[in-house]
């Protein structure tokens, strides 16, 4: 049956939920088109699981601390069926929540695959309803590595990791992003062989760099190899199982042996959405995030910008509904931050300190050690830093980047103020409680104006 | 040896020393007198001891979530004895530091009891020197309470614990705000059974209400008992050892016996500081911190205000010392956190909503319940709110309330948003990381503005 809405949104990942919760709070009749889960990729198959993951590797990291707190007794294995099984759980509570959600939102569900038919259209399976506003956030999409042999069975996505519920003895990582470095730390913790291969030079490659190659250093008793600088040649099936993989690591050849090769590339998920029908070749779009098509917008990882990162897609979601609606607010991705939750975990939001040089500025930095601050070694955390990034002419605060305990929660910090246009002197000054992790922004945005108090 | 010098400070606690480094940084010639401890109360006796001490009782609830999260073989229990060990290091190494900081930034160090005598000069046991400003950063003393039998040996502040490194069988605590709280569950982490006796009706008073009231809520499966409006009427020693508390709750008397009697009231430490000698009767000052006398400053705990938070003192502590040399800031107790280590963490900035109604405002609230979203399940944390207060004529943020996992952390960018006088849409607004605690702060935003977006 079609059926006139004035916004239609595809995909129920967390951009497009944003997207049409908004839309229907402003009073617009509006439809979510989902042909998988509601919730999306970064519930059922990404950020909460892995996050859960990573608070699992966290507490057993912790039972170390708690044995130096005075908790006797401390042991602790992961044992990774319990953990799936709590996955499943929570990944359950959240996409029937979700559809909950929508539905005292007053937004309509539709169940299927969607696609562009022409200006105005949308089609669902069989049916074809009308809107105003299309917005889509149809995510992305596996991008299966080029090698050959990367079709074997053995060579998979992390998705396939979930469905298997098993850890494999031995695996090799393609990148070392956050995902992929999250996936190492679990598979590692659950006593599987990892070795890490990236391209790039180093650790977390879109931070600052000083961010990555610190994690490195925390990470050099840990049992995961790291092989930079690294590209896959070819793998094969190893006749006593899993695969022989060839690697080019620094222009040096070898062939080691893996149970499994996880890639975790994935590009917009742009097939069979019919772009076609009205003219569009890909889903990039202008700052009030609306595609070369009048009507028609983009969000999140479909746009091919800030991949993995669901509050970005939240935040596009929001404003590409406003504008959808007659709004004309701008995104600012810059005050979007990264994160890992690797241990230490990793935040970074603005530019960093190459990116600033680039960009022209006359770049200032400040660093704060955080181990040496009373709530790092209360928490008996050896490793961490709070990195600003500013410029000397008129005192603006650029970036802020850390590797420290609860990094993903005092980044928030840090984009606020980037949001707020907050200048270094103001970061200086702000009375962030003591003893937290947190009050090393002050501290190291203190060191960039050449007035830290703690710092020798 | 007389000597002269720009800047005296008095009290070598977090007031002091920032006070201190800032005024040598400015070029100032700046002397410290300590009588005690390089790094005062916070230091040695209060911060980083009970923190420490948080942190034992948080990770020795974590152990539960970490069965949940797939940890087999857990355990454990507080060694009490291990963990007062572990304190003494970390407080020596502190201490150590701060000696070895303040060097480094070239301040002259005082050892001995600071007192003014007369304009301009300060005492230092038999040494007499000149100063052309003196910063008082004496800090509190404790202010025994004043119920018959309050005198006896067994009725104690909490430095005395510390002393004893004994954790006792029973205790009545006195107050309910966030020192006797940490403490309260510490001890009862370690095995004492433990009262909370407040006048106040409950827990956390000068936290926004409804932060007490969730914390009790949390706590209500726990061990520890509470006693609202509630007051001692006398204390006497039992025949069997321990002690016999008549107390008077809500107008019924009833006696009780405790091991231990624990009182945490403290004042400003006025006496035998030389105040007749410059005509001061108290410490308090003006907005640029300056006391009734020209070229006297006085900051943290000596003032009167926010006792107990070394990072409100930090702040004043810079601001004294750039105001003694010549600058006019003023300082804004508003934009300083109040923060619990409790189980869940508390943290509260700005106006309460009854605070903002007296005040005038025309009060908007807005509540996001923490425990349904995915980083408090992964953490399985049951309990959890953060809200915000705002004003519904300019859209005015005007105060953050949490109790949640890692409050005392994402409380900073509720304190920065203050600073920066943020709006309720811009904290809305805000991109901030997912799945994190710390994104429940625009939700709040959103709810206050009428747009939650995962609330239904």
């Amino acid at each position: 049956m079609a059926e006139s809405y004035d916004v239609i949104v595809i995909g129920a990942g967390p951009g497009g939920v944003a997207a049409a919760v908004r839309a229907s709070q402003l009073g617009a009749k509006t439809a979510l088109v989902e042909a998988v889960h509601w919730g999306g990729f970064c519930l059922n198959r990404a950020c909460v699981p892995t996050k859960l993951f990573a608070a699992a590797v966290e507490r057993r990291r912790g039972l170390a601390a708690a044995a130096r707190l005075g908790l006797r007794d401390v042991a602790g294995e992961i044992d990774p069926g319990a953990l799936f099984g709590l996955k499943d759980e929570l990944v359950s509570y959240f996409a029937m929540g979700t559809e909950g959600l929508l539905k005292a939102k007053k937004v309509s569900l539709l169940a299927g695959r969607g696609r562009l038919a022409g200006p105005g259209r949308v089609a669902v399976g069989e049916s074809l309803h009308e809107a105003k506003a299309v917005i889509l956030a149809v995510g992305a999409a596996w991008a299966r590595p080029d090698f050959p042999g990367a079709d074997l069975e053995a060579v998979v996505h992390p998705a396939r990791l979930l469905e298997e519920a098993k850890i494999p003895a031995s695996a090799l990582l393609l990148g070392a992003g956050p995902w992929a470095l999250e996936w190492a730390q679990f598979l590692s913790a659950c006593g599987c062989r990892v070795t890490v291969a990236a391209r790039e030079r180093g650790l977390l490659p879109g931070f600052d760099p000083e961010i990555g190659q610190r994690l490195r250093a925390a990470w050099k008793n840990d049992p995961v190899t790291f092989l930079a600088g690294c590209r896959v040649i070819r793998a094969s099936r190893n006749p006593e199982g899993g695969l022989a993989v060839t690697l080019s690591v620094k222009d040096r050849e070898e062939t080691r042996a893996f149970e499994r090769v996880i890639h975790f590339e994935r590009r917009p998920a742009l097939e069979d959405l019919g772009l076609e029908s009205v003219g569009l070749k890909d889903l990039r779009g202008n700052e009030q995030l609306q595609t070369a098509v009048p009507g028609i917008f983009a969000v999140g990882d479909a746009t091919g910008c800030f991949p993995d990162l669901s509050h970005g897609s939240t935040a596009m979601g929001i404003l590409a509904a406003e504008n959808a609606l007659g709004a004309a607010r701008t995104y600012d991705p810059r005050v979007v931050p990264r994160i890992a939750f690797t241990s230490p975990q990793a935040a970074s939001v603005g530019l960093g300190e190459e990116e600033a040089e680039e960009a022209g500025y006359d770049v200032v930095t400040g660093t704060a050690a955080v181990a040496a601050t009373p709530m790092a070694m209360i928490q008996g955390a050896a490793h961490g830093v709070v990195k600003v990034v500013g410029d000397k002419r008129y005192g603006e605060l650029l970036g802020v980047h850390a590797l420290a305990p609860f990094a993903t929660e005092i980044i928030g910090a840090g984009a606020l103020a980037l949001q707020m246009e907050a200048t270094l002197e103001e970061l200086a000054r702000a009375a962030l409680p003591h003893p937290t992790i947190a009050e090393s922004l002050a501290e190291a945005a203190r060191e960039a104006l050449g007035w830290a108090i703690y710092l020798p």
